[in-house]
């Protein structure tokens, strides 16, 4: 177990070795996911936590103060308060979901930089809403989905590139399901209809969603249609959904989705020439270190009683945690707003539009009774 | 490579360690499929070819010869004057599909025991024909889906059979491809409708198929989508399609079956408390050991930065390659008819036709436009 006062990682060089002074964050919200972020904004060599606001002084108080936050930090009982601190270059933003509009459009208009958990937003419309204005204000842009920060996730790019290892993609299947306990499913963030409306399908359906976008290169699929069997608990909030996307050209992909279902965190990419497979996508098994299977041209033995050639492992190794890399790669392009003059890069808010986009379309197949449904970008 | 030739098994031991004589086998036709289990004859301690019959003499010579069939093997130019012979216990029946009805039927009226290749007829309809005569001349029947008799796969049974590590079934996936060479594509059995009219399909899906039921102990799902995007070839047989399954409590599993994507082998098992996985389902990568993977409650370390159980790799060894294993079973069960007077093993057919129905019905499904099909027994 790594936790944050064991940790292995440190961040004393951080100021002397940075040419620009390090981005300050405001953390809106003592979500259990902002102590792993928060750790993550202490190790990036070019962040620094400089606030966090609850609605309670106390809990901002014990939070800062579990989660080693400088001394010098700022602990607000209101998420305006911090929104008003000069001084915070950035927000990070856990709330639930259905505060991201009213949370993130002011953060952005009080022209902060903006890390954003996923989903982003309850719909596409409101997300629009968010992302205008970040386009207005100048601000970035950046969802919370740490594994595309990862240095595996750049290796596996390189194969899917790869023409005469993987050539083209022809289907993909994603599973990712956890076992909730009972706790979470009586009374978590992610079960409530007035919070986190889109239950399992923004949370763990959001990273499904997002990694078969990644295989297809971010290219939208024409369709999507949610397969029957869709789990709600009583108030109507998603907990186990299924669904089917297809694209122009014919490739494929298939996601499982749950909250009921033993934590398994699988994809498999197919091409004509190649296959890549990992188990562990959105969090790697380890912290250091991660893998991955490829295979090409793979085939079997003269009698079929094996397979030539077989499937390889590849490891790759990181010398800082993938949400380290998230912060950090926002925390540079902030940088090069603030001390640079550079305009925000267009990629992270692209990518979370379009995640949402599917997210949406299966939402849609759902409420229409299992009818496949367009997607219109 | 694990060539005939080169083999590392020794059947010299066969007849002197057995209580009653080997059972003999004729093979009906030269497939290529027919190599492997002609090895798996010689190579079973219970079994022997005794004879092998295609239309063309001097094939079926060949294949005697180039198989190492016993110098006493007889050879035949038509399959009618094989399933004469009355020395014959058992014919294996590598046929394209759409020829299975004629011959497997003859076969068993004949009073031959019956190993059949899959998919062991174009529909459930015809299949009834062939265990009909099968109970009539009350002779075993078995089809040729090797991977069940792997030892591998009674470990990973225990596994899914355990409740406290498994708990109960909630979703599976499937994924079985293999990228065809051009010269498959035009001329191979499985893309002619008049031999193989269930095509990939009946091919990889039969597989599919049969590892899903076989992960949800056999109950046959309520009901078959088929989800678009089926590729036909121009003579309207199926080269690849995906389709969804569902069960009366709420359980649901994909599959995707192409002969279009680069080879990959997949089954994902996913339960409330654990989750079973391996990629080389049909075929283990080795001949001697396979290996699985399971998870058992699942979590992820304190800040999430890691999984905390991860899951764990299992090898298990066999002596015998799973076709010769296959061999084996079939040949006890005939054996214990023949000479104990057993009656035969029921086990056997009723998968055989329930793997036929939900294939059945995924074809049903692409007919109609992709509606939802109800599988009825």
């Amino acid at each position: 177990m790594i936790g944050h006062k064991s940790q292995s990682y440190s961040s004393t060089t951080k100021i002397s070795t940075m040419s620009s002074p390090p981005i300050k964050f405001g953390i809106l919200g003592c979500a259990e996911i902002a102590r792993k972020v928060s750790r993550a904004i202490s190790l990036s060599p070019n962040s620094t936590p400089h606030a966090v606001a609850s609605r309670s002084h106390q809990k901002a108080a014990k939070f800062a103060a579990d989660n080693a936050f400088p001394a010098s930090a700022k602990v607000y009982a209101s998420y305006e308060a911090l929104l008003d601190d000069p001084e915070v270059d950035a927000v990070y933003v856990p709330l639930p979901t259905s505060l991201h509009i009213k949370w993130a459009v002011l953060a952005a208009q009080k022209k902060k930089h903006l890390l954003l958990e996923k989903p982003v937003a309850l719909d596409a419309k409101e997300f629009d809403q968010i992302i205008a204005a970040c386009e207005s204000s100048g601000v970035q842009f950046m969802d919370g989905t740490m594994w595309m920060h990862h240095p595996r996730t750049a290796k596996m790019k390189e194969f899917l590139c790869d023409g005469s290892r993987f050539g083209d993609l022809r289907a993909v299947h994603c599973c990712f399901t956890f076992a909730a306990e009972k706790d979470f499913l009586e009374n978590d963030i992610r079960v409530k209809p007035d919070l986190d409306a889109l239950g399992a399908l923004g949370d763990v359906g959001w990273y499904c969603t997002r990694s078969i976008l990644w295989a297809a290169d971010f290219e939208l699929p024409k369709t999507a249609l949610a397969l029957r069997g869709t789990v709600k608990n009583s108030s109507g909030v998603i907990l186990a959904c299924s669904a089917f996307l297809q694209w122009e050209d014919g490739k494929t992909a298939t996601f499982h989705c749950s909250f009921l279902a033993n934590l398994t965190m699988d994809l498999t990419i197919v091409g004509t020439n190649g296959t890549l497979k990992f188990q562990d996508f959105v969090i790697p098994f380890e912290e250091h270190k991660a893998s991955f299977s490829t295979a090409v041209k793979s085939g079997f033995t003269e009698l079929v009683t094996g397979w030539d050639p077989k499937p390889s492992e590849h490891t790759v190794m990181t010398d800082l945690p993938q949400e380290v890399l998230m912060v950090k790669e926002f925390s540079r392009l902030v940088g090069g707003i603030k001390y640079d003059g550079a305009k925000p890069e267009k990629k992270w808010p692209t990518l979370s539009r379009k995640t949402q986009l599917v997210l949406d379309a299966v939402k849609a197949s759902i409420d229409k009774g299992y009818e496949t449904v367009e997607i219109i970008s």
